[in-house]
């Protein structure tokens, strides 16, 4: 299709188009000449990106139910958007992705940053799971997937459809297979070292989330001979890497009782058991009872969910930081570590660390700082939104 | 010595002794009342500090010297300074070294972060280098040395007086032997895989820096099988350990003979000689000539020497980064990736890849960023002073 047959949407007079023209991917509702044309652009549509002075900017998708109402595809105003063009993308993504790792698991396509504007697919080797989050790759969804199985080579695709993201889209919930058959149980993931059971079927609460793996494998160096407490440990993320790295014990806290038996799967797959366990409950509740039960653990990691999703969240979710850490602390032993984790959006790194550090002062210990860590690369972001970086990662020694 | 025998010093009726309280282990000149018994004191002096109502904060280092007059040794009062604290703290230091690398190079003390304030100490196997740059070390040096002896079983120990650090508290900057004898050659270092040569006799241009290590460790995982280009290279720290990696060339570049004659004997003991290179030069013009011969490179790394090193270079310092990423990004390879690092104080990280982001945008490139990094764990931090991380690596795929 030549880009002349596109259509076109255009940036409002006080819209300066510097920022799109310097990398910035978004145009939001407010800034963009939103006519009865422009509304009536079905969701996912290509169309040209013009400045007030119907400069061209580039082939950006129309989503008029999203507040991010266009994102940008391609500079490239004669670009198809097409298989061959999807499969480049992926391919870029995936070279880099097999340089880093060297088993197939791993975030293959991270968004905007890996050329795909709400594009996240994970990879759990011959097992990929696309997260089509815009409504442009709703629309290419088969082509999508057909570049997918093409540069990869995986033989079975799932399409998940839950998470936030599609409905701040107007995207329908929907999940299901793409391509192959579900995985009818299970799927083991090597990782750090070990082996962690991922329930692809079974949505958000027992898959598995790359995005700590360089955080798990700077804690596991800690933990040599150690005792180990992980909160929140969903399938066991940081305790199965400790296993790995020679610790003595693991204990796993966590609320979700699916969460604890993928992490015993994963224990057992990884000939962890005899020095595995697990503890069900509301993580404030167990570490409380813990220290009630005058336990103490060389190594404490605490990877809680988002308690900051959004600013209206924030000083409610920065409280929830700091009484992580308070809590925490007292269980660890005098020189012993502390990791505390945040991946709130809108938790900076210096308010979460503040927060960190006022529970660890209140619980009467002094720390220092001996690593900052976030998302692994194969979650690049755009520089222009790297204030977003939303996962970050604080080791303490006590 | 009992402390009611050591001299006292106040904080001024307007001085907040909260932060001080809550870790913060600074007071500066204009905070405390300076009378003519305060700056008589003789410079390294343990003294009591107390708050404008005679309450007790802690032992403190007194430096009349010093903009920082006075550096939190301990809060409790009943502390005795000697080689017996003094080995308490080497050990917990020590413990954390052991803990995270398998062999004895690293650095040992970090000043106050590892609760010696003021003081770095290094270490190159069986050799130390001492850099007492606070007052009250310099007057404890020899029970220092003990005790350093003591816990680790170095048998040289060398003292280093040079460096900006001294001059500020109004320290010698003499350099000695203060143990044992002093190598007479280059001091193998082993680290990410590679043998590093360290002249630890000929001081800051040839020694061997320990906090890129983690960074470099990163940078060689991108290595594999590419062509590497080391910027500023002192003596080969990133190029050896692409070799090490597996790059199928290294080029390092640097104004220093020594650094890479060093970097060529690190190569040799390495076994990489028939994939290393060196050129002399200004990194400026060297960048420009690669540029002119149309050169390109897989990865290309850039560890300049703090360009802002305090604020009122910070403006000219961003601009130098901005050129350092303008000058580099043409030699990558599309598809490639750029390491840009800041050891610059005065730039933060926001700063200091916007410059960088600025200078690959000014040389018409587009990036993702990777993975950001800060010094190693043998760097630790007080988080009072977390701010004050000098260290940023940015990676980039271009």
């Amino acid at each position: 299709m030549m880009s002349s047959s596109f259509p076109i949407v255009r940036l409002k007079p006080k819209t300066k188009p510097q920022a799109i023209r310097h990398g910035f991917p978004w145009i939001y509702d407010n800034e963009l000449v939103v006519d009865r044309r422009t509304r009536n652009i079905e969701p996912g549509t290509i169309a040209v990106l013009q400045d007030n002075e119907r400069n061209p900017l580039g082939l950006v998708e129309v989503n008029p139910n999203s507040r991010i109402t266009c994102r940008m595809l391609d500079r490239n105003l004669e670009a198809s958007i097409d298989q061959v063009w999807l499969a480049a993308k992926l391919t870029r993504a995936y070279d880099m992705r097999t340089r880093l790792y060297e088993a197939p698991f791993y975030r293959l396509i991270h968004a905007e940053a890996d050329g795909l504007p709400g594009v996240v697919i994970d990879r759990f080797g011959d097992v990929a799971v696309i997260q089509p989050n815009a409504a442009w790759a709703d629309r290419l969804l088969d082509a999508l997937v057909a570049a997918l199985i093409e540069v990869t080579g995986v033989t079975t695709v799932l399409k998940s459809g839950s998470g936030r993201a599609r409905a701040l889209e107007g995207l329908d919930d929907v999940s299901c297979v793409m391509v192959g058959q579900a995985p009818d149980a299970a799927v083991p993931v090597t990782m750090n070292g070990a082996t962690y059971m991922a329930d692809l079927m079974g949505g958000q609460k027992t898959g598995l989330f790359f995005d700590q793996r360089a955080n798990q494998e700077f804690a596991a160096r800690l933990c040599k001979d150690a005792r180990v407490l992980d909160v929140f440990s969903h399938v066991g993320g940081f305790g199965l890497a400790a296993l790995a790295s020679g610790a003595a014990s693991a204990l796993c806290v966590d609320g979700s009782a699916a969460a604890l038996s993928l992490a015993e799967d994963g224990a057992g797959a990884s000939g962890f058991e005899a020095r595995f366990g697990t503890r069900k409950g509301d993580a404030f509740d167990v570490l409380t009872a813990l220290a009630d039960e005058g336990e103490t653990f060389d190594v404490v990691i605490c990877d809680p969910p988002a308690f900051a999703p959004s600013k209206p969240a924030l000083e409610k979710g920065l409280r929830a930081y700091e009484r992580v850490a308070r809590l925490a602390a007292p269980l660890v032993r005098e020189g012993g570590y502390l990791g505390l984790c945040s991946c709130s959006h809108a938790a900076d790194l210096a308010r979460f660390r503040g927060a960190s550090v006022r529970g660890i002062g209140r619980a009467g210990r002094q720390a220092q700082l001996i690593h900052t860590g976030y998302a692994g690369p194969d979650h690049p972001l755009m520089p222009q939104l790297a204030e977003s970086g939303y996962l970050k990662a604080l080791f303490f020694r006590l």
